[in-house]
């Protein structure tokens, strides 16, 4: 007996350059897993069942660098350069964010992935307990890290961030795994990301850090250490364990090298490396070099959303425009950036990111009826070129239906908005009196 | 007594730089045209009342450069280049298209584009009289033009493009206004196009053509014609009318100093000349220069679809992007170019575009309650950066409603995508057995 039946779902196998299409097909689900796929699979044989009639499934979108938190400042700081986003508007705000701040923001963020068919997210923030709750309220899969930084509770910091991960390590029925989260080598001494790597070792934790995001950044490591940032996180030997590196906008061709060589998983942000005019993430000739590359919504206050679909979009647009190619990133490349592959950059290989018997049972419903969407001549273009998030209309994690018919089961979506609305009016005012450390720090 | 009245509508105006933001306001309509805005309007002055409350209003979006039937080709031709796109796919597809296979995929991209929050669009295309069946139908605003070509019938076209245009000027109560339609330099000779600018003059119509779309395009004009393609219009007096151009990715210095002279209107299409790898019209420098610049869809063929608001996000994500400078196209210059830019671009500044007392009644209501646009600190930055065209919730044109809470009242949505995907699947098996001129065509 199974424990949940999709029927007459047209299933996207999405296999790297090219998909397969399975049109009307089953899938069954028992203990959270894909227990059967097949063209046919008699509902008597299962506890639920679902009609995906006119609906694509697709594994559950991947969104592998996040701060969801930071939807409660989506929109405070526009059309400005990094140091002053940080520097005038979001240290400033986080600053005075309230661990109830963060988990409310997160559930808000949550609750825009569920809606986006987002199933499973790498958080990056602070107050992560309250994150994990969310995660665990929400019913989503995770991979989290508590961020810190250095400064005169850097030791604390750390053992905060150790504490956190072996505390909720395996927790949410499996759903949640955990990391140490150095914020990066321009906010972290190179003392402190080595002890990092050290404890990482021990625990058997992976990290997660943003490396080399801008120009400047690379210009200023070079200036002070005399060696590039992926250089001196080499050589304090963070690269000795799971690396997830966020951005990676501007990696010299030898850091390419260090890179593979160490096996880092990079994430891709598009959409904010655009729009903070950042540089962006080199996704295709990394993927050439043999990298893992993933890719992420980064937080709500520069993307300004959390949506995965839009993030493949705009790598495969702005690949293609940028080598003038437009056979680069085809559409099943493209999605898998979205799915299986941001899988692997999570350490996820094998759990989640495909649709396959004895994976994970992460599965989103795409209706395929709406006039954008229509005629359907090739799905995996209707999929990446044409669907909005929105168009998502059913999800699932681990077997468990979060949403159905666009309606959150896990979250009550009125009370989340109602309570983010009321901090967020609070947010600007508390603001104006605050003073922290200044964006570059060194 | 008004015969419509939106009220508690959040009213986005939006100016250039910078939008102004009016809080629950209403805003009468009589006889098609904007007829007051203010804080408050009584219920009783109006024979009808719309309660926009929770929900953004904003002029209609206009799409200025579009090939609406090629709905039917959507997703037929991924991943190739521009040659193959037009040899191997979309010009033997097109040979075999109908009259009515036209008025049906029009009708299905017009829905499409009503449920993007789409109120005008200047469409390019074969078999006009169909397109404009279906824009009276649909009850949108358009500017159309039949497209021509050289060859044996160059004669017959034009004099066809000429006659469409003067049978529809004017026409579905005036929001129908039309022009000739050259195809491009690449597949109009300069006679033809010699002649073309003497019918133009002579009836008092406008053109709209597609301009120096790729660099193989310049090159080719510079070896066969001893100019660049803006000059050789220049040059047969195209300039000397009213010009609608489209892409423009390619105007080397000296062509943007003879634009900007002629007062030349430019279209971007940004998802297509990304997608194709094809180049991005300047549209920064052309707007420093003086230019005119609205925003188009191009074909679902290339685009894929009909979303005005994701055209403003890319092309300002792709504008800070490439002049690495997040200060550029701030929020309320993107949307401008979607909407008070597009109208100046076919003719209609002062008509539509923009909410003001005495233009057209063209508004679209935007739905801001959902998580992705919470909380929503800059309600412009909400509109640009993080809602969805199917946040669009009702679209009023020429002061008649289109759609009320996403239900199409003008067009019979389900028999349009019935009528579509019957052609549709008959398309792919006609193409087969056709051969049509080659691309590039000199």
């Amino acid at each position: 007996m199974y424990d949940l039946l999709v029927i007459n779902a047209d299933i996207l196998q999405i296999e790297g350059p090219s998909a397969s299409f399975l049109p009307r097909h089953a899938l069954a689900i028992t203990d959270g897993r894909i227990a059967a796929i097949a063209p046919t699979i008699s509902p008597g044989l299962a506890r639920e069942v679902l009609d995906a009639q006119g609906k694509l499934a697709i594994p559950g979108l991947i969104n592998a660098h996040a701060h969801t938190a930071m939807s409660l400042l989506r929109g405070v700081a526009e059309d400005v350069a990094v140091e002053s986003w940080f520097n005038d508007y979001i240290w400033p705000m986080e600053m005075n964010l309230s661990a109830e701040d963060v988990y409310w923001g997160s559930l808000l963020g949550f609750a825009e992935m569920i809606e986006a068919g987002v199933t499973c997210v790498a958080d990056h923030y602070f107050a992560m307990d309250e994150v994990a709750r969310a995660v665990d309220v929400a019913g989503m899969r995770a991979y989290l890290a508590q961020v810190f930084f250095s400064g005169p509770q850097e030791n604390d910091q750390l053992a905060t961030s150790v504490a956190f991960a072996e505390r909720w390590q395996g927790s949410a029925a499996g759903r949640i795994t955990t990391g140490l989260g150095p914020h990066s080598p321009y906010t972290c001494t190179p003392s402190l990301l080595q002890r990092t790597a050290e404890v990482a070792r021990q625990h058997g934790l992976g990290v997660h850090l943003h490396l080399a995001e801008t120009a400047d950044q690379v210009a200023q490591s070079l200036a002070h250490h005399g060696k590039t940032p992926v250089a001196l996180v080499r050589d304090v030997g963070l690269f000795e364990v799971p690396t997830l590196a966020a951005h990676l906008a501007h990696p010299t061709q030898e850091d390419l090298a260090i890179l593979a060589a160490a096996d880092v998983r990079v994430v891709s942000t598009p959409k904010t490396e655009l729009k903070m005019a950042l540089g962006v993430t080199p996704v295709v000739q990394m993927r050439q070099l043999g990298l893992t590359v993933g890719l992420g919504s980064d937080g709500a206050a520069s993307n300004n959303s959390y949506d995965l679909l839009e993030a493949a979009r705009l790598i495969a647009l702005l690949e293609k425009h940028t080598r003038r190619d437009a056979h680069i990133l085809p559409l099943g490349e493209a999605l898998a950036l979205a799915t299986r592959e941001g899988a692997r950059a999570l350490g996820l290989a094998g759990v989640t990111g495909e649709l396959r018997v004895g994976y994970q049972a992460d599965v989103v419903l795409i209706g395929h009826d709406a006039p954008h969407l229509q005629p359907m001549h090739n799905p995996v273009a209707t999929l990446l070129y044409s669907a909005r998030a929105t168009d998502v209309d059913t999800v699932i994690v681990a077997g468990r239906i979060l949403m159905q018919g666009r309606q959150l089961l896990t979250i009550d979506r009125q009370r989340v908005i109602d309570e983010v609305r009321q901090r967020a009016g609070h947010m600007v005012i508390r603001r104006a009196n605050t003073q922290v450390a200044r964006y570059p720090t060194e």
